[in-house]
């Protein structure tokens, strides 16, 4: 007997059919003689649905009456979920974010975990009840309620697999598992059967947003094994683990990419200590995370740089910059989208070298110059002009033996609802 | 300054229009300089829609999880009206059942309040807030989610009162307040000013449903006058509390009626002691509430009786008496339907001998028969045949001196959603 936490996202749970197919597959594996504890979001469009309702009453959308608004739609669901279960012939009982034990910090609308207390679940467990617990909420140590913010609820099926000590987290979406690059550019993508949580990590912060990069972190603190599989089909998905077996001779586990990249240069900036400092500090006051930096040569006294940001972000830091001019006399601001960023992982080139020379090569063979590069001992990232992604992604995945025989088989598109 | 308790009902606060008329009542109250508690219900048809939702997918709907979901939608309610009210300028905070430190019996479904904790309650008013609480809902002390039943918003709203001391309760309904009678059946009925908590209690239980009894027993044991007005205008209202100020020579109130009423005779029962409690006995044990008793005398060693109940729970109750026949040998079971209880009440009639005599009169002067009879010190009830009801109504009205010249006029029907 294993102890299990299977989370199932709003999209699993969309309507009372799905519920009922989800109710089906958590019976299923009790009747396997597992323990199981179900992580549930709200149902389908339930969350839009509640704030377009609060927008019509206060267009300001108040955070802390929002977490008390929000946080019934995962009510709704465990409840229901709960007697669908129930009329399958189980034990089950359902509990909000606060009775299972989740306490956070005194924030509204992103509020990180700071303990859990999972006594009511351990002991519904003990007395034969399969436990279904609200995603994505939790209390403050004052008994207000809050949400967990983007992630939530892979966070909280972690979280609370880790607390509980469960033998494995599974996460039910609508993809088969981890795939070696999007299976919607390169159909003969290869199903990961297993890759680490740094693995993960990378490609969770790089765009293959299956799993949330706050999610792996906790799972990889933790130890928890996640399970990524499909809520539509029984096949085996992808075991992200602390180790996992390399399989031989493979480098590069993965090939992601992320078309939410834009790069800002500052030009003719003075080349004296603490510049750096200033832009980037201003920058993360108005929470704008930069990604890639580099500096070029200096001469005369001046420096260029570039970063990367996100490019919703872009508007914000050019403001940004704008605002330093006083006190920072650069020459030049440009700035440049239409960019992406492809990135291989594998925790096997630490002890290959090349990895990225032979990057740099494929790029190029394609015909696209490479804007930035950034590298860590498991990723290398390159910003290159967005037009010909397809076959720069296609191109690497060959070169680095990804190619399976098989068309890659997905229920939908390898990102998160 | 004073400390108002506000509760609105679900049809008040049934969209987002009706939420921000609600709101703007409330800060005008505040506007006034008066600290205000709001009560307030689900919204509308939530209730129905979360009921209709949870039959899908189990038809016992488990009572349990069926408070999980339902108190969802007073949290929505609580914080929308909380966010249409910070759109108005003013701070305002909202609260959960459990929040707001209700405590209450261990029961699904229709549990009772052991007690309150107001304590975050009177910090958010002293902190300058008005403060939203969600109707209906509670917590037992092992952290379980219950619901207080019928009539739950209204008992919410009392039994805050009493425990912040607020100096009155105000019920805002879709009639003016309460009336001699009915003002559908009888156009010149007169609005109450005042009536105390005994004849609202007579009244409540009687079918003219504008309070739930529940939460005017509450209101008389902790002394909460209680204000009953409408939620669509400005006028005075009636105030429910101890000592009603009595109007010269009016000795009846109001007159009330309940169509929800059958009869059940049993014939040819042997006459030994114990007989009444063991059919009574077996009807309680299947929670069916009889109201009036009536026995006839005895002959031959055999007694007839009679007693009436809720016309829901004739069939019922027609099936315990089956059950008894073994042990209990009697002729013969008969029972009617097509009958209304008409009841008149009034503090003044303790000292005024002969008003159930006036009664009788006028109700035969009808040429209507009367079936059964109950009375209390302030209450006379005639079970009657329910084709001339009008008539007798009207009737009565008149010969206690209770017409007005103006028509009533009110919002809807007299009936509570």
């Amino acid at each position: 007997m294993s102890l299990y936490v299977m989370k199932f996202g709003g999209s699993s749970v969309g309507d009372t059919e799905r519920m009922k197919r989800v109710a089906g597959r958590v019976v299923e594996k009790a009747d396997e003689g597992h323990q199981c504890v179900v992580v549930v979001s709200a149902m389908g469009d339930t969350t839009d649905d509640l704030i377009d309702q609060a927008k019509m009453l206060n267009s300001e959308l108040p955070a802390r009456e929002m977490d008390m608004l929000l946080t019934t739609g995962e009510q709704i669901s465990i409840s229901l979920l709960s007697m669908a279960i129930q009329a399958l012939g189980r034990k089950a009982i359902s509990f909000t974010g606060w009775q299972a034990g989740f306490r956070t910090e005194p924030v509204h609308g992103k509020a990180r975990i700071n303990n859990i207390h999972p006594e009511r679940v351990n002991e519904a467990l003990a007395g034969g009840n399969i436990v279904i617990v609200a995603g994505f909420q939790g209390m403050t140590e004052d008994g207000e309620i809050t949400t967990l913010g983007r992630g939530g609820s892979d966070t909280t099926a972690v979280a609370l697999a880790a607390a509980i000590k469960a033998d494995a987290c599974e996460i039910y979406t609508d993809v088969d598992g981890i795939y070696s690059t999007d299976p919607r550019i390169v159909k003969v993508a290869r199903k990961l059967k297993e890759i680490s949580y740094d693995e993960m990590l990378e490609l969770a912060n790089l765009g293959a947003a299956v799993l949330h990069p706050r999610a792996v972190e906790y799972a990889k603190h933790s130890g928890v094994p996640l399970i990524v599989r499909s809520s539509f089909n029984h096949n085996e998905g992808t075991v992200v683990k602390e180790e996992a077996a390399m399989e031989q001779g493979v480098v590069v586990s993965g090939i992601a990419y992320d078309k939410n990249v834009a790069r800002i240069s500052i030009l003719g900036v003075p080349d004296v200590p603490g510049v750096l400092a200033e832009v980037f500090g201003a920058l993360a006051s108005e929470q704008i995370d930069v990604d890639i930096i580099v500096q070029s040569g200096v001469m005369d006294g001046k420096a260029d740089f570039s970063f990367s940001v996100a490019l919703s972000d872009r508007e914000n830091a050019l403001r940004v910059l704008e605002g330093l001019h006083s006190r920072l006399p650069y020459r030049e601001v440009t700035s440049e989208d239409n960019l992406v960023k492809v990135s291989i992982v594998g925790a096997g080139m630490v002890s290959h070298p090349g990895v990225a020379a032979k990057m740099f090569q494929v790029i190029s063979s394609q015909g696209v110059s490479i804007k930035m590069v950034s590298t860590s001992e498991i990723k290398v990232s390159c910003v290159i002009d967005g037009d010909k992604l397809h076959d720069v992604i296609k191109a690497l995945h060959t070169a680095y033996d990804l190619d399976t025989a098989e068309q890659a088989v997905v229920g939908g598109p390898q990102v998160r609802r």
